[in-house]
């Protein structure tokens, strides 16, 4: 099994151009999550509903008059900025990301994170999406053998589900229970509103031979995201 | 463990109805997840972010005059069709679903799809987030269970990663490997664009007493989402 290494761009940016792309994009982006929301519960009128269309048209028509190809990637500033925007968890101009912030502890090598699922999260009715659990569970774990010093990607993830979810306010903790040589096991869990654990995991992370190759010989640390 | 049943609500609605609500807020979702991934991947220039932005907010409160409240559930028509529209992953109204058109095979117990996973669903640089992988397998092998005719709720998923998988085409397939009782093992894999199996996974999927009570008492078969 041999892949290409994954591509870290580099981009000439200060540190005042940094935060204001922070502020125009997250601006965007949390007006699009919003409105995405409102796109499912609406009631109102179907004229109003074709017109509404018309004008999310207009809109990407502008915005798609200069684009980048393809994916956005992750991309490093020269002020040091690690720009992951794209990432379905936590990119922070990934308007499908609810977005996660989740704060890592490189002491004792872990990752943890409140964070709300609103109803385009939902699964069987009024619960959140089994899949979405898994989905911000992977990268909670990931940061955790990240934060321990270990990263890798993810080689399994086991799931198990005690109980349904409510859609809202969670929880989530991962942290690593051990780690031999290129293998990191990380454990953790998901809790409701009310503090109940409804998902238990377990994950196996390991650093590919090119990764391993690709760190050595930038001296890098694994990102850690903005 | 005691949980409510879910809540399938019906509405009064013709046929010729349905398909009008599928076309506007079709189209309106299908918008939304073009204007998506537009936003990740524009460079236009600021003043005209900051623009879109103010568009979207005034949209934003007009499509909010009049909601549902809360999440918005699956919810049976009179004429038989079972609307869950946000589901996360098939969601029709849901724009952050791909979405997804699975395909069941009520003969032999399983299910199938092919999709494309654009930008939105990054993980590491140009590759699919493995939580989005782990999403996507969920929906798909609940609803290869649901097909085997045991329905049931991810009592247990495991994900075996074999290698990253690239952005764009992907496939995956699952089926009932066993059932007895109130337990249901599916296997599945899914398949990148060159037809490479990236993610092999197996799941446990249990149906809960109060629900085998509901379908018992309803004489109801587990819903096919459109």
């Amino acid at each position: 099994m041999s892949q290409p290494p994954f591509e870290y761009r580099t981009v000439d940016m200060t540190d005042e151009e940094f935060a204001d792309e922070q502020a125009v994009y997250g601006g965007l982006t949390q007006a699009l999550r919003r409105l995405g929301e409102v796109s499912l519960r609406t009631i109102v009128d179907h004229d109003t509903v074709i017109a509404a269309t018309r004008q999310v048209e207009e809109l990407t028509a502008r915005l798609e008059a200069e684009m980048i190809p393809g994916n956005f990637g992750v991309v490093v500033t020269t002020s040091g900025h690690v720009r992951g925007y794209g990432n379905a968890v936590v990119g922070m101009r990934n308007p499908i990301a609810p977005p996660l912030k989740i704060v890592q502890d490189r002491v004792k090598g872990g990752a943890r994170s409140e964070f709300f699922l609103n109803a385009l999260y939902e699964g069987p009715p009024g619960k959140v999406h089994g899949g979405v659990l898994a989905l911000v569970l992977d990268q909670i774990f990931g940061e955790a053998a990240a934060a321990g010093g270990t990263p890798g990607m993810t080689g399994t993830l086991t799931l198990r589900y005690r109980r349904p979810t409510a859609l809202g306010a969670c929880s989530a903790e991962a942290w690593v229970a051990s780690a031999a040589g290129i293998k990191t096991i990380v454990k953790g869990w998901l809790k409701d509103a009310d503090g109940e654990v409804t998902v238990e995991a377990e994950g196996l992370f390991i650093l590919p031979r090119w990764a391993r190759e690709q760190l050595a010989a930038s001296g890098e640390t694994p990102p850690q995201y903005e």
